[in-house]
């Protein structure tokens, strides 16, 4: 084995408030070398997402926070340099959950070989991968969208709420979706979404929701949180369905934000307000990922990556998912992509 | 006709916060005499409702407000005194929604017919009306309750809370229910919860619900919201329900009451919160009153009264509603029952 070591991003402190690069370490570490049913791959693409400030503070959530000291846990797209397992080859491409680091010995049943003639191999971190399911499982099967229905969106230009937008108008809905920013609106425009709403440009939150969702709204599948939806709840249709899929809004809030209690507004809506999990539907991602690949041959979902070159740049572009870097996917190129 | 007058309570002006008896009038007004398809009745039992305070204000709500001046709406249990309908006779006893009067001519077609064999007839606006089938819709259909879980249920002394808890262990679940004040929890205990918090001696609502709750909550049975729900979201179980059918807490809030923004907790529990409003089941209101009337008998649901005497007590019995004042169904006696 000509890899002996690998460079990793640790966790060096819980953060307080907003994530700063100084929370994490760069350090250096051997590698033991593969053994029965193990493999050695090198990273190309890490997955940047924000469902990862949840991983590294201490509070109770759906899966253990990472200890200080630990690698920052992440999907990653890579390339086998050594096998010794008899399903996956030396110079496989493959998809897995390494982590922060640019190398790693992984248990082979871990990883997921990609064709790259099926879809760029960047992808299965993004619209193929998390994201895509994501957004497919908690549009269909949580927000049960009719056709006809007007779907709103929060944080729609990213990887999960742009793929959200465009599965609804797959199913026959009005897709209405808020962003921060010309840049992220024109793209909301470019994929076809029918409505957005900027929401750093609006003082008036509810009357922009008014403009933008005039017949107002059945399906509102949620990444944002916060005030945002605070004024949705207040515009929502009868019989709506609220999609908790992300809080970005507060995910590095110290204490917990304070807002109107208004859980009255399901009474007079006979609404809901379910929220979901992407690993709940593992035993269905090869539906999704059929469909995904589908619609996205056919032109109907279309996709955009931001990418940020270096492993050392893993944090900045980590911290830039919460100050609104990102169009899309955003990715860390860790190593050469040979398939492009 | 010899009845040719009523007296009626009419809403004077919109309440600002606690609603208060100045905020209706007592009047009197002509009778008309009945036309064809109408019948006059007196009224015996008035029933008062939380429901009735979102009735009295301007805000948005799922029914049209009470407009100024107009009579206050409510359940209503009577006899018929001059009927110009086949289907009704002189005599029969009735319930309907004539409102905070002690005479009415009312549509016949809005009158259903009590048998007083069946059951003392006050039960027609509390365990066997709105409030029983709030809690058997409620509880069933949207709660989902599967035998082993912990029902949880705030306001769980008054008439919707109490049946739900019964109704919960019918199920074969463990009913908790949170109340104010000792003579409420030993109502509880009377009724059969498994166990009780009464939200008036406890500090800490958080070591309450984890002594009250110890398997945390599957299902939560909302009638009153703030704090206590704030506190119960921390708590719920995966996959849990929450039903949100009433926010008494609130009710007489001059603002929007601030809290927690903790939408967070439905997805690390993949929770939903719905509300429901009994109206939307009224094409079932015979299973459940069937239902509800048998488990009575069996002596698996009991139920308890809380009368207060004289039409000109009304504004008080229904004031009282939000300061704890009734045990189980608060009624005001309009006029003698001529069954007991």
């Amino acid at each position: 084995m000509t890899q002996t070591k690998t460079r990793q991003w640790r966790l060096a402190r819980r953060p307080v408030g907003m994530a700063q690069e100084a929370d994490f370490t760069l350090a250096e570490a051997d590698l033991t070398a593969p053994r029965e049913g193990e493999a050695l791959v090198r990273t190309i693409y890490l997955s940047v997402d924000p469902y990862m400030r949840g991983r590294i503070s201490e509070g109770p959530s759906y899966a253990s926070p990472v200890p200080i000291g630990g690698v920052m846990v992440g999907g990653t797209v890579g390339q086998v340099l050594a096998s010794r397992d008899p399903d996956i080859k030396d110079g496989d491409l493959v998809v897995g959950y390494w982590g922060w680091q640019d190398h790693a010995v992984v248990k082979a049943r871990g990883l997921t070989k990609l064709d790259p003639k099926d879809a760029p191999i960047s992808t299965a971190v993004g619209v193929l991968g998390m994201p895509g399911r994501t957004a497919y499982f908690g549009l269909l099967d949580v927000g049960l969208p009719r056709p006809g229905d007007t779907v709103f969106v929060s944080g729609a230009a990213g990887a999960v709420g742009a793929t959200v937008g465009q599965i609804a108008r797959i199913t026959g809905c009005t897709a209405v979706g808020s962003a921060g920013g010309g840049a992220k609106i024109a793209y909301l425009k470019e994929i076809g979404f029918d409505g957005t709403l900027d929401y750093k440009a609006e003082n008036d939150l509810r009357a922009a929701l008014d403009r933008a969702c005039p017949k107002g709204i059945d399906v509102y599948f949620d990444n944002v949180g916060g005030a945002l939806t605070d004024a949705v709840l207040e515009r929502i249709n009868l019989g709506a369905r609220v999609v908790i899929c992300g809080q970005i809004a507060g995910y590095n809030e110290r204490g917990k934000e304070q807002g109107p209690r208004n859980l009255w507004q399901l009474i007079v809506k006979r609404a809901r307000i379910q929220g979901m999990l992407v690993s709940d539907f593992d035993h269905r991602a090869d539906e999704a990922n059929t469909r995904l690949r589908q619609w996205i041959r056919e032109g109907r979902i279309k996709y955009r990556e931001t990418v940020v070159d270096g492993l050392e740049n893993a944090p900045k572009a980590f911290i830039g998912l919460f100050t609104g870097a990102n169009i899309g996917k955003q990715l860390v190129r860790v190593g050469p992509d040979p398939t492009r």
